[in-house]
């Protein structure tokens, strides 16, 4: 079958990929949408690195396997297909035909694999995945597959939020309209927060933050996003959303932020980085980082985007076939031109 | 009237200070007893940088004015005292003769004064000082002035603890046990956390963090404290306390912790230092960055030193007069020499 793969930092095109065999407990699957997200562009960039860090890392069960990078890489994990057959024995309601998504984990065995990078597993840049039934969310209501492809990416949004513990009266600042941005920004709506400040440098961006719910936006060039906070007349502390993760920006956080804030740290920033502790101390910060999402969190995420509680229609600026996966890695450098970019294999 | 102050970086003690006079709603208070705390050693050794971080730092109020390095600085927050007399037209049941400490702070009609490091208002490294009547609490019990001057300190414990939200059932790992260290153990153990894993490169340190209630001590070179948590068998993340507050621990913290730990960083790095938000976000750590503490605790601080829950005798390691307060400032850098020295002006 044919996939887009990551093959020693470049994106190429296979037309000869080993085709995905269901087994007991497994489906076959025709992946029909999937989204290309930030942290595949960073890892086709900076996989070596990423690998080397978790290597590094203590406190943590270790994962099945290592990546080599210079084998090919499978990639994808913001998908949505249909079923096409069960493995031997696998009971399930859902029959083929059927349009679902899956929080990209594969139990097997052996352990849990994941659906995210892989030199063995598919991923959703291909034709043909393999999915556990137990994990299958059937897409209700019509959802289409351009849209339901967004279930994960919004649900690291929801995420954050929730680990925000947000209270009624809170309002909240969110640094970055990338997708993760804009994500927290659909949930922070969703949940009824009446103060969304939103600040990028990109006037797209900042279009798309308001279509999803921001009530302020603002060029940290013209106006900081604290200062437009400080313009709301707050009562109490915002809630921080540091959806940018890039060096120097968390420093930035934690020198500007209002006493007491919280802050979720959202926008994953790969390398080292320097802080002033001081600055956190002194105002007594709380930072939270985050990542992923709960099983339930995965599926409330779909649920909103069946319901129309969030719509994600503004921010698919492309849809493009397999041969373009190349292109599109590339074309999403520019924040301006591009949002999310929807692979669509089959 | 004499005092130790902070001298273009060095510790003198002058003759010639100007007598204290209490206004109105004041109290003028003979300083028996007043710790040595480690931000003094900081601030005598980094003043002009600690100065220069709270000028570069927003989203907190300004203090009023600044401190002039060049001129003599006050210093002594760690006090009890007696009073001696009230100011002009002030109120309050506390008769002269009686013990007292007292947050370190002083209302005044042209704002908030504090009694940390000051130009202008005498500090507890001194015979005589002015307090806010509203502020005084009473010294209980016949609880002696050279442990009633621990209430400020425990009380640092005691709010980096309440930050943590401790539930029953955590358990936490402290590490670095001087002053600091030691006040969050023993506010661990007030609050009945059974399992309480201290980590310092100093015998005399495990020897006091033992007494204070750590029930498991190790010297780092030897054991980790992260390897003497998962040797106690924990069945959740830990609370992990941050008490060393040099360049390069936090992001050893990061890198080590187990996922989902709550970090409080109570121990105070005043220096840029390099981290890698990545073990944090992988781990989703939660940082809790604290300072001082609320009025309520200290009250309870001392409430718990007044009934015995906690006994600070063994960490007094010398009580010394005016003149001696030089000779303080360098000693309290061996740490298996001295942990807290106690200045006894009058």
């Amino acid at each position: 079958m044919r996939a887009a793969v990551l093959s020693k930092g470049e994106i190429l095109v296979r037309d000869d990929v080993p085709e995905p065999v269901p087994g007991p407990g497994q489906v076959l699957v025709q992946v029909k949408a999937c989204g290309i997200c930030g942290s595949d562009l960073h890892f086709a960039r900076h996989g070596a690195e990423m690998l080397a860090l978790g290597r590094e890392m203590e406190g943590l069960p270790r994962g099945r396997g290592e990546i080599d990078l210079d084998r090919d890489v499978y990639m994808g994990h913001e998908f949505a297909a249909e079923v096409l057959e069960l493995g031997p024995g696998t009971e399930t309601s859902i029959v083929p035909g059927t349009l679902v998504t899956s929080m990209p984990i594969l139990p097997t065995a052996g352990g849990i694999d994941t659906i995210v990078y892989s030199n063995s597993v598919k991923c959703g840049y291909g034709e043909r995945i393999v999915l556990a039934a137990p994990l299958l969310l059937e897409v209700p209501n019509g959802l289409p597959a351009h849209h339901a492809a967004f279930t994960e990416p919004m649900a690291v949004g929801l995420h954050a939020v929730n680990m925000a513990h947000v209270a009624p009266g809170d309002g909240a600042i969110v640094l970055g309209c990338g997708p993760v941005g804009l994500a927290v920004i659909a949930a922070l709506t969703v949940q009824g927060v009446e103060t969304i400040v939103a600040a990028d440098l990109s006037p797209g961006r900042r279009r798309l933050a308001a279509t999803m719910g921001a009530t302020v936006t603002v060029d940290p060039r013209e106006e900081t996003g604290w200062a437009a906070w400080a313009g709301t007349g707050p009562e109490r502390p915002p809630v921080v959303f540091e959806a940018i993760g890039v060096p120097g920006i968390l420093n930035d956080v934690l020198r500007c932020a209002p006493a007491r804030s919280r802050v979720v740290v959202v926008g994953v920033c790969m390398g080292d980085d320097v802080v002033n502790p001081y600055f956190a101390i002194a105002k007594q910060l709380n930072l939270q980082f985050v990542l992923g999402y709960e099983p339930a969190e995965f599926a409330a995420s779909l649920r909103s985007l069946a319901e129309g509680e969030i719509d994600v229609a503004p921010l698919v600026t492309a849809r493009v076939g397999l041969d373009r996966v190349p292109w599109a890695f590339a074309a999403l450098g520019d924040p301006e031109e591009h949002c999310k970019i929807i692979v669509e294999p089959t």
